[in-house]
């Protein structure tokens, strides 16, 4: 029964920590970099321009439709890389894991890593396992890290929004937040409500490659796409419209968001982005967005003006205007 | 009173979380890559060979003689990028914070980690905070990721151990450890006795700079001498022999150390390296190591051998032979 279980040992560096990672982690991950085992992975790198992001996973509960915490680590990441116009190559993988968890899910997890990894073209090159007493942290937490390579030309940034800009939102929002909370309060199985947990980084090298011209990329998760515009509309100096109608949102999302009071703005995402896009050349971008099968629902949902900078404003559905601000206060901890 | 604490609302990704990394982050470790608030950071990297690492920290207590989890978190990640050969250059921080904690531990943790990194030469380029309901962790946990240039000719590895080296200590070992363990448990004070947390990329830096035949590097963090000892012996497949009357130990620590039946070789170090060094460089590169503040006591401990490949031998201090194992077992959980 033991050996079915973390123990504080495979967390000490020693004995058991080298037989967990040789046993478990290597047959996942195997690469050259990692299985070196050295305090960090060595590798070749371009001449260029690189971009360097990280996140901390604490998500619960750990298993939900649509992925898990360790495809969610993997994701996060490199969609957190290709938001800066970047190529992701290369990811670290901190775990730090309560005494007792259940090898099994450990094992799904880190196949479910494996897997994502594999998907979105990266290696997990190094890591950390930490194992702390029972109590000290809740099951599992994961922290990923990752490093790509921005392409010549690339220049993305929360900071340069410009007035006529067109903004894309690649498909329907708030699936992520809606599923956790619907699993987490243990709600009646919804077989269309799935989290969009996706790694974005061949949608955004498909639109690099119609044009270099994409200012911003934000994929709006904590805050969902309302606190992603407002950082923007304060970073660039800009203000943003939207309209309501145009935003894509499903169904079940939407029901379920109105019975909760929830707006689904303010609704986390793992599998969308916001792009905002050079005016002549956004419906070009738009056509090859759909056309990956994580933008298959894109929309342009409003654009760029030079008027009440910093703010947001949506025309709503039923033909008024009102102020759409970041988010404040919590709606679901433990989100992502 | 409220505001004393962290709040979920910190790690919301929305207008609290946007304050807090505004009024408290930004001020301490601002630089043009992180005050952009991207996804990611982005900069320029001249082509040739990086090293990426990452590592999370749980050591309980937050506080101790020397340090605290804040310098622990960039000297380690620092040191691991070190050991690699290379020249740190970017971390990154990634918080795990409980709710309630108090404001005032985490800017007293933020700002040592902002001195280590000014210490180290490094710049924290990017950063993610998450905020767990009360009880979800124990206080904080942080982990850090960093990447770093490995200068042309440079090749460390343990697998690069080969007959003939010797073996470097930088300086006393379990220094860290022992201060944990004494100030987890309430001991009486001990003025002399405190963690060797420090950041080691300048003394290897010095040790490069002799010559670039310096084949292993490693911190025997977790596990301590002894597994990484064991740890080189196995993926070089060398046999090692060390001297246990040339292995630095402070007197302090030796004598707890004896009262609990610790061995010195298995307890964790934060501000120390061992080398494998050519024959041939071995003495310059020790007094190159002598003159760096963070190598004062470095000694010779020993060689690599043709014999007993895979296996860590140590003359006794009364004239016997022993094998030195891997750590099994957990001596001190959250040390690091």
């Amino acid at each position: 029964m033991k050996k079915d279980r973390i123990l504080l040992d495979h967390g000490s560096g020693g004995r058991m920590a080298n037989r967990l990672i040789a046993e478990m982690m290597l047959p996942l991950f195997d690469n050259p970099m990692l299985s070196r085992l050295d305090d960090g992975a060595s590798f070749d790198i371009p001449d260029g321009r690189m971009a360097f992001s990280t996140d901390s996973y604490v998500v619960d509960p750990l298993f939900f439709p649509g992925g898990n915490i360790g495809d969610l680590a993997i994701n996060g990441t490199v969609n957190d890389i290709a938001m800066c116009g970047a190529l992701p190559l290369y990811l670290s993988a901190g775990l730090i894991i309560e005494e007792g968890f259940p090898m099994q899910d450990l094992e799904a997890i880190l196949r479910s890593m494996s897997i994502s990894a594999e998907k979105a073209g990266v290696k997990i090159v190094t890591g950390d396992t930490k194992v702390v007493p029972r109590g000290a942290a809740d099951k599992i937490f994961i922290n990923t890290s990752g490093i790509g390579q921005i392409p010549e030309g690339v220049n993305v940034s929360g900071e340069n929004a410009r007035p006529g800009d067109k903004i894309i939102v690649s498909g329907t929002i708030g699936d992520h937040g809606i599923t956790i909370l619907h699993q987490r309060e243990g709600l009646s199985f919804d077989a269309q409500m799935k989290s969009d947990s996706a790694p974005l980084n061949h949608l955004v090298a498909r639109m690099l490659n119609i044009t270099k011209n994409i200012h911003v990329l934000r994929d709006p998760t904590r805050g969902g796409v309302a606190t992603a515009l407002n950082e923007i509309a304060a970073k660039s100096n800009v203000g943003i419209r939207i309209r309501e109608s145009d935003i894509p949102v499903k169904k079940n999302v939407a029901g379920f968001c109105s019975i909760l009071g929830l707006d689904p703005l303010f609704v986390a995402n793992e599998g969308k982005l916001i792009a905002f896009v050079e005016k002549r050349h956004a419906d070009e971008v738009l056509r090859a967005v759909k056309e990956d099968s994580c933008g298959r629902d894109a929309r342009i949902i409003g654009e760029v003006v030079s008027l009440h900078c910093g703010k947001v404003i949506m025309e709503t559905a039923i033909g008024g205007e009102r102020i759409v601000n970041m988010l404040t206060g919590e709606q679901l901890p433990r989100i992502c």
